[in-house]
């Protein structure tokens, strides 16, 4: 087989992602600094997202609503330890005019600002702000707060999608009247986006508890859901942090509780951002480009006529455009099949491998021998080559392939997530019992290592930096304490005391 | 009657306006310059605004992207007339880092950028670029994006949604092989903006096109819809500019015909704002808050359970739940109809006030003998007062309102745009025939001064110039040339001579 990328993953996993952003039209460099130009199908993945995650934001009880893009310099003295631990790398604006000089533009120096404003990396400190306006009695409680904004962290080494200065998120904030309340909460949303991982982008994932090392600053506790991509490393695609009355303590976040008495409130935030489309390339793509599961694609089936730029091309056109109607009339994950009629003009075989990277779940070729047979070629990204070779491009009844469609979307989806999951097991190693053994695991050289699942016992302070600091020597993390890992029958493999509860051990991005 | 807010239109309108955001908690300011907090109703009532407009710019064939929120400043220089008529009061980021000083946050010196980066006033210089870089042929056009955005624009004095330094938007720009085909696609998206406001936002505009020195700076003609608002000041509610080959130039954005031939393209740009949120406000806002027309309400219809806190409580609650249930699962404007049962803790009194005040179109309240005669009391928010001043609650069969609910959306929709279409109407002068008559009509203290339509004959340069001084000396601005406004039978105000259309002259925001 020919394969439709001009680079593998065995290759070169970093060069082959940037090739399936480039030639899957994902997204391109802008010329800014960090900061990308997501294109139309890059961006029509993100509004799924966006859509489906939105739903189900609103449905957990949350409202959307919106705060600036500046935060005043002076918000952020007011929690030391959430800056302090934070990259201190953000972009800040100092003046507010440009003016012209001899015949070039420059910035004016007589428009410099009393304050400096910082362009928000996160908004912790202005929605703190705002909540301890709202927030005065018991019956205000719980608030629950979301907004989808663009944020901005000065990150000297960028990646498209995956860390890039300017992103794209959404960021709840919400405070409740009890810690209990609150930790509800945090894992609450952290199930939200398990479940979001798994059904809508079909990407597995581990829910579990950061290490005290790996807390947001402030956080009293972090929880995330790690990935594997299919070099075997971890990607942190989404996170849920109990922040205790940290930021209540510095906003003066605070309630009357039903007896009068002013209490302090206990605050949540929780995030995923367009680092998720990052994600589903280093999850589905393949040799061919990438593959998006059917939940997310723009568009889920493309129907591509066989153009001749003949007399017979207008038959076929409306062939094809009966079959995009019959299909959209349809459900598929009870919305609407979304299906792309492309007539553009240009050669047959090339558009159909445009299609292929840019990964649309299904293809359907009509030619005028098809339309004459009452038929379609179809061609499904998931099982895109025969054994010997060739495309797996199936003639069928058009009949039939109008009454499967829809359940070969679900099927598609299925297939993507059995997929990944499968191969995220198999490199799971669970059998590693000390440093040594995972030194040697993770040698130059060794082939595709995957994660280490390890039997802990959650060490902290000193002891949990000597860890962190062994394993950075070998360019490890630890990742997250499963939620769901049950309790070992093993020591700790790094104290060799009783061990309660597994922690992930991997590279990560 | 005894009105909901405490100040009214008629004792002074721009403190009425601020009540209203404030009152129907729609906005506040943020303790940042210029900048708002968007609360959830507000944000509710802009993402109903983005999601239907949204539908309609794709459904002329456009496609959503997004570019970085930085241009470098070098970009800006290249758009010299761009920049010269646009206001340079821009927001810059001159520095990447902050650092602990004696214990304070300071900008870290060492951490200049080598080229300050603006935060984008508009984005037509970034997606320039980018469209140089994708076109090639005739056959990569018409290349018609569109991007949902924040942008900033250093404004002196701001005013919540009419004029904030930031505010979100969505801007259009499209590349078309020919003039005739980027002037098309103006008038198109002129025509989605104006359909947009009166079938959706039900504020009755004119679309047409601004006098040559109200165009944007760099376009050969600029367009406008242009609503009048309850004080008879006229709001420009939206703008599609027609770029002719400005930008092209500027950024190479050119393309090879199908003769082998190197051409420009046409590009245009057209855009609305958060600024809507105000028209909104301004045309059907009442001295009772806020009337949200239903295709835009978060909630259309509020059902408020009047509960006692006893024991018959959670049965009425059931019974709204069942109310609820029932209007959900029907359509209004081919649409489910949205519902939020309301059983919050508080009066009933100050609930039904504030949802009143919020302009939610329909209130359900259901007390004890309500439910008991299987009936519920209904508050329409378009005719709220009855003749003898007390409110107009109607009890009503449960079963003839849950028949009637999506019709009365509707027909509450037409009613609301009705009533300014009637006052807009009234408040049009067409009889005033010379510069004197307006000087009258405007005099300080007139009442309810409105708009003017004139018959003119066009005037460019220094004759236009001098008009255009002459009524800014009146606070009065030319709004636009209406598309139907047919041939005066008048000669023009301004010179005398023959008319070929008409303008409108009115103060504006």
């Amino acid at each position: 087989m020919r394969h439709a990328l001009d680079i593998t993953r065995k290759d070169d996993f970093a060069a082959w992602y940037q090739a399936v952003v480039s030639q899957a039209d994902l997204a391109e460099e802008s010329g800014v600094r960090g900061c990308m130009v997501i294109k139309p199908w890059g961006w029509g993945i993100w509004e799924r997202i966006q859509r489906l995650l939105d739903d189900r934001i609103k449905e957990t009880g949350h409202e959307n609503c919106y705060f600036p893009l500046f935060i005043p310099l002076s918000y952020f003295a007011k929690e030391a330890e959430h800056v302090e631990g934070f990259a201190k790398e953000m972009a800040v604006v100092t003046h507010h005019r440009l003016k012209s000089e001899n015949g070039a533009l420059v910035v004016d120096p007589d428009a410099k600002l009393e304050e400096p404003l910082v362009v928000r990396p996160t908004s912790e400190t202005v929605i703190g702000q705002a909540m301890g306006r709202w927030i005065q009695s018991w019956r205000d409680l719980p608030l629950k707060l979301n907004q989808w904004a663009n944020v901005v962290r000065w990150e000297m080494r960028t990646r498209m999608f995956l860390r890039t200065s300017e992103f794209l998120w959404q960021e709840g904030h919400t405070a409740h009247a009890t810690g209990e309340d609150a930790m509800e909460e945090t894992l609450l949303m952290l199930e939200v986006y398990r479940s979001f991982a798994e059904d809508v982008l079909a990407i597995p994932v581990i829910a579990g508890e950061k290490p005290e090392n790996e807390r947001f600053p402030g956080a009293d506790a972090t929880y995330s859901i790690e990935a594997m991509m299919q070099d075997g490393k971890a990607l942190q695609a989404g996170t849920s942090h109990y922040l205790g009355t940290t930021f209540s303590q510095a906003a003066d976040i605070s309630y009357q509780d039903d007896q009068g008495a002013q209490q302090l409130c206990h605050t949540t935030s929780w995030g995923v951002s367009t680092r998720l489309i990052g994600g589903v390339i280093m999850t589905h793509g393949d040799d061919d480009g990438l593959r998006v599961p059917p939940r997310i694609a723009p568009h889920q089936i493309i129907v591509l006529p066989m153009l001749r730029g003949k007399d017979g091309d207008g038959d076929i056109i409306a062939y094809c455009e009966e079959i995009r109607k019959t299909l959209t009339s349809q459900d598929a994950f009870r919305e609407p099949v979304r299906v792309l009629l492309d007539p553009r003009p240009g050669k047959a075989a090339q558009k159909r491998w445009d299609w292929v990277r840019k990964g649309a779940p299904i293809i359907v070729e009509v030619g005028p021998r098809d339309m004459a047979s009452e038929q379609v070629s179809v061609l499904r990204r998931d099982r895109l080559w025969r054994e010997d070779g060739k495309a797996d491009i199936n003639g069928e009844s058009r009949d039939d392939f109008l009454f499967n469609a829809a359940s070969l979307l679900e099927e598609i989806q299925e297939n993507l997530f059995t997929e990944a999951q499968t191969r995220r097991d198999e490199a799971i190693r669970t059998d590693i019992e000390d440093m040594d053994a995972i030194a040697e695991y993770f040698a130059e050289g060794a082939d595709k290592p995957g994660w280490i699942r390890a039997a802990w016992s959650r060490p902290t302070g000193e002891a949990l930096d000597r860890i962190v600091e062994q394993l950075k020597a070998l360019k490890l993390t630890l990742r997250n304490i499963p939620n769901e890992g049950g309790k070992p029958e093993a020591a700790c493999i790094f104290t060799g005391e009783e061990a309660a509860e597994y922690i992930y051990i991997a590279r990560a991005y």
